[in-house]
């Protein structure tokens, strides 16, 4: 049923409803994202709250449920949801495994809670007796609902309340005191009458991810260049070798550029250039060839068998391969023959291109997504995702989804999810904000963002702020890179490794979701293709590189503390928590993150100044901590081992980029063990 | 169909899409209340602005149209919407009558547009050649989808192109040129293909209402009231006679409780007493007798050929007259008899009369809206506002909307505007937020508001400024009171006129909706039925009072003068430019407010303190009111006529509550006559 019928169908309808007697109003169920036309995204195994303004008219007491089951099970839960205040109300359940859940609410005025509630209010003699005779009516009502002995108990109940309040030497406190009994409460409380229950007007829909969704850290390399000898291909062996290193690094997820065959028909040359040299590799960009599509891999990396033995050895090393969905073609893709009609021709016989002119991409046909086959086209892509998820990938990295057409995304991740709720999907869109946010809402479990260009304390402040908070937060996961192949920011290009430390120490703290393009990162590359450019000179994107991973210089070490501190510290595997704290110096970045639970503390303060020692007072005060007023607490960096005792509101901090970009700083608070001897926990 | 039905289907597909190839994205078209749930309300002749999220994948050019109807017409319009910035549409409409308006917002991938936007970037020869040829076969298409001359012409330039592009003689500008005329454009424009056009997912409902419903002054009064000679039943005639000096303050609806027959049975006394005196005339809100229900008219009061009579003379002197609905009965109303089955009888033999425990209302039964015949029920309550509405009454002010069943106002309401869309409903629910939203949602035309209890600088600022903003300003109409025949707040229990003087000024200067309860506010009545009540004593709910009009302390010259002002400046007939203004005195409240267009700003500054006289600067600068930075400008006090001269920021002011309560001051900018004479306008 197309859209726009559904909205009629939703639209007031011109008689009365069916059934008029449903007073219960449920408004403004949350979270949701767009009423429920997208869905909302969490974390298994994370308790999952929703609220809901419900009331009714009059004084009549309502209950209200919150139901939900996950897509495709059979079994439907319901939770009752309880009153916050200001008519808002609230529950939660907590999803245990990955997969589309459906949640709504239902309320309804409840009768026996209503007479109950009545009743307690009642004084007078004749006022109670009659309240009594009304109770057992309402007792016997859940009587006939009730099953088993609980029927014949309330029944029981029924009469002698009924007796009771007959009986005029029964006096009015005795019978209020029967009649408000709390066995009967809970007796009754099990058979309400629903028949007038209403129901929120949506089904919402939650997206649950496993654990890495919220919190990974991404280490991205091009295998080619994992070899040691200068100008010989590297291959998924030489990667395997890596792996010990990219494990002591603390990365969880790898990611390679796509590995397909590279088409030789306008193949780009080193720099990007349009004449290519006999050796030239070309960009892996630029997919397909005579050797095979999306669905092969460039035999120069080696063997299917090959990449499935590196995706389990990359296991043994708690690694995670990422692979690269670049749906795209090189002129010589296998595609272009077979299914002409999934390209856009020109009058003078040939494909358009990709160009954003007066760039062009003469490697790349794009896909039409116009064309006539289009569900061929759907399917085909589909299938590509498919196929190396059979191959043990679980994770991708989706190349400019926003140049694709934004219903194939809806359609392909839904489905692919549907079978596999344990696929994650990374948007590598650096597009309008609304962009990016649609293709968040579309199903994408992480994001790209703007990071590499908010340098400054206001920027990211503004920016990250805004990234933690709803209603982007519900659905619109950051993963945050200070380089990619394409970026090597103006800032990083002195190669100062001061420079280099804070941006990757910003990342690695202000998002619970990172990565770095590596070596390039830890060995400090730097030198653009040119001045201004945002491009590496000898960028790997078009030639081999071989690099010396014992550089003394390398971050290695660096990345390796941050790393681990970042699994230490559950509070810096979540955003959501993240505010900034006050410091009269524009130079010095405070913000503290906690733990879903409020127990794990971690305070940051990055110097943004690469040259100079900058110094400052930090607003933080021990309440909004968990720290009783007045106690002090310690504050230990997590960087360089040191401890600092903290009291009041007002801390003192000095940084010196040469020697640390940061503290990061993890609140210890006071406790005591069974022999009364107090330390910092 | 049920809501959860249509939310199953609104809910992705396990398949495909039916088309997939619709690229255009639109998301988050607004105003909207509750994803379209509910409809905006806006006034005829006011121009409607939709904005709306439109983007596509890649770099094609979109086009969007807003959509829209009057419900019940069977036009269709479409109005082109224009990129603002940041992939914000915007569109608007004027909606020339009142009525139910359906809009949405329509976006196509422009094939013509796209190519030409392409062709404008293209610079090299080739390029240009091939460009062309491309754009022959769009404008060959446009022509196939033309007809008429314009087919013609658009073959004909499409012939021309491609031989253009295939003659090598045509050089590339020219090429160029000849694709890009402003002509081709302009007629190629006229027929877009739109076969994969998007539709946004929901038809939002507009409720236009007449100007009344965004600007009115009301004057409450009872009719029994009205007569001159004490103990004597007022009449309409009596009213009749009050129309003038009702007129003279400028109000421009009058409304009257209850005016049918008043129960016998438990009837209450004076000062609310459970034991009446023959003479005792009861509450008009416990209605019904055995002289007639919600149709009929209190004998006492005059004929229904009376009623009709006073609606004709009020009309003639400016005024409308609203009803009470008062949705329940006296023990002795017909409907008791007649439709037992609407009421909730007891297991003694009696109705369940209305009651807050300890608070009983033994002459009010209300209706039990879960009754069997609950259809019944619908169809005469609302046949009583039909009944009112043929007898002239286009304004209803309803009373405890929130203990009636809010599906019967949303039907009830939607199905009254629908055959008169010119009436008006006033919500009098003072209850809880979410509860008064949720009736202003459904369609009630103006809310009672918390103003009566919202008193100082802090809580005024807060309240109003909420008020005015959305979401609730788009739905919600506040209509402010400083006093009811139910709430005599303390603050006006010393019965001072400078209080009194205030509290009506902040009404009718922050609200476009205000009314009193007169003539007990002109005439300064104070004294509560006991202290610490909000209840008058004596007062008119259960006893005749007759008014001395001639009083010299009255209000009413003052009143008259503000009412005055209200109908003179635009900037008083609207809530949504409201913003406070900073000034350093607790006591002084600031605050401005501009029509539509920003060509009348009045600036209020009210003194809180009846007692002393205050002073302090006002923050306002010149480029905030339309004036040249640095440039002075006039304001002029609308209620001394006193006029200040104002430069820069600072404003200094001094107000003496003995003396004016307020300036309502309305600012006049330097302009000059055809003779250079310069004069403030």
């Amino acid at each position: 049923m197309p859209e726009t019928q559904v909205a009629a169908l939703l639209s007031l309808p011109h008689g009365m409803p069916r059934e008029g007697r449903v007073r219960a109003v449920i408004d403004a169920v949350l979270p949701s994202v767009d009423g429920g036309r997208f869905a909302v995204k969490r974390i298994a195994g994370e308790r999952f709250e929703v609220t809901a303004h419900c009331f009714t008219d009059g004084h009549d007491v309502l209950r209200v449920e919150l139901q939900w089951w996950r897509e495709g099970d059979t079994t439907v839960y319901e939770t009752p949801m309880t009153l916050l205040n200001n008519d808002i109300w609230q529950g939660a359940f907590l999803p245990e495994v990955p997969g589309r859940y459906i949640y709504t609410v239902l309320a309804w005025v409840d009768g026996f809670a209503s007479w109950r509630h009545e009743l307690t209010r009642r004084v007078e003699e004749d006022d109670i007796r009659i309240a009594v005779q009304v109770g057992a009516l309402e007792v016997d009502a859940a009587a006939k609902r009730a099953t088993g002995e609980d029927a014949q108990v309330l029944a029981r109940l029924a009469t002698e309340l009924q007796q009771a309040a007959a009986d005029r030497s029964v006096e009015g406190t005795r019978l209020k005191a029967m009649a408000l009994d709390a066995s009967l409460e809970t007796l009754a409380s099990r058979y309400p009458d629903r028949r007038l229950e209403a129901r929120y007007g949506a089904e919402l829909s939650l997206v649950v991810d496993r654990p890495r969704a919220r919190f990974s850290s991404w280490y991205e390399l091009f295998p080619r260049s994992a070899g040691t000898e200068l100008g010989k291909h590297g291959t998924f062996r030489d990667v395997e070798a890596r792996l010990p290193a990219i494990q002591q690094m603390g990365f969880d997820v790898l990611y390679f550029p796509p590995i397909h065959p590279i088409g030789r028909v306008d193949r780009k040359g080193k720099n990007n250039a349009l004449v290519t040299e006999p050796d030239d590799v070309g960009s892996p960009w630029a997919i397909g060839s005579d050797e095979g599509g999306h669905k092969a891999i460039l035999p120069a990396l080696g063997t299917p068998e090959d990449f499935r033995h590196l995706v389990a050895e990359a296991g043994k090393h708690g690694l995670e391969i990422a692979l690269d969905i670049a749906f795209q073609c090189a002129p010589d893709h296998p595609y272009v023959k077979e299914h002409p009609g999934w390209f856009r021709w020109r009058p003078d016989g040939t494909v358009q291109y990709a160009e954003n002119p007066p760039k062009k991409y003469q490697d790349i046909y794009p896909f039409n997504f116009e064309c006539d086959d289009w569900q061929g086209l759907w399917t085909e892509l589909k299938s590509v995702i498919d196929h190396w998820i059979g191959e043990g990938v679980t994770i991708f990295r989706v190349d400019n989804p926003h140049t694709k057409a934004f219903p194939f995304w809806e359609w392909c991740i839904t489905e692919i999810k549907r079978e596999h709720p344990e696929i994650l999907f990374l948007a590598e869109a650096f597009t309008r904000p609304k962009v990016m946010h649609r293709l968040a809402k579309l199903g994408f479990s992480q994001s790209y963002t703007y990071f590499t260009w908010r340098n400054t304390k206001e920027e990211l402040t503004a920016y990250f702020t805004e990234l933690s908070q709803p209603p982007g937060h519900d659905y619109f996961r950051p993963n945050v890179w200070p380089n990619t192949p394409d970026i090597l920011h103006e800032q990083l290009q002195s190669g100062e490794a001061p420079m280099f430390r804070l941006r990757l120490t910003l990342a690695a703290t202000l998002a619970a979701n990172y990565g770095i393009y590596g070596p390039a990162y830890e060995l400090l590359e730097h030198l653009p293709r040119n001045p201004g450019s945002e491009e590496y000179l000898d960028s790997e994107k078009y030639q081999l590189r071989t690099w010396n991973h014992d550089d003394r210089q390398s971050l290695a070490p660096f990345i390796a503390r941050l790393n681990s501190i970042r699994k230490d510290n559950p509070a810096l595997q979540t955003n959501a928590t993240l505010r900034f704290l006050p410091v009269e110096n524009n130079q010095l970045l405070a913000y503290a993150k906690a733990s879903d639970d409020g127990t794990n503390v971690v305070v940051t303060v990055v110097n943004l100044d690469p040259h100079q020692t900058q110094s400052g007072w930090i607003g933080l005060t021990a309440e909004s901590i968990g720290v009783a007023p007045g106690q002090s607490f310690q504050v230990h960096d997590l960087l360089s081992d040191q401890r600092f005792l903290w009291q009041g509101e007002w801390h003192y901090v000095q940084l010196d980029p040469q020697h640390t970009p940061a503290h990061v700083l993890r609140v210890r608070r006071r406790t005591r063990d069974e022999n009364d001897f107090e330390y910092f926990l």
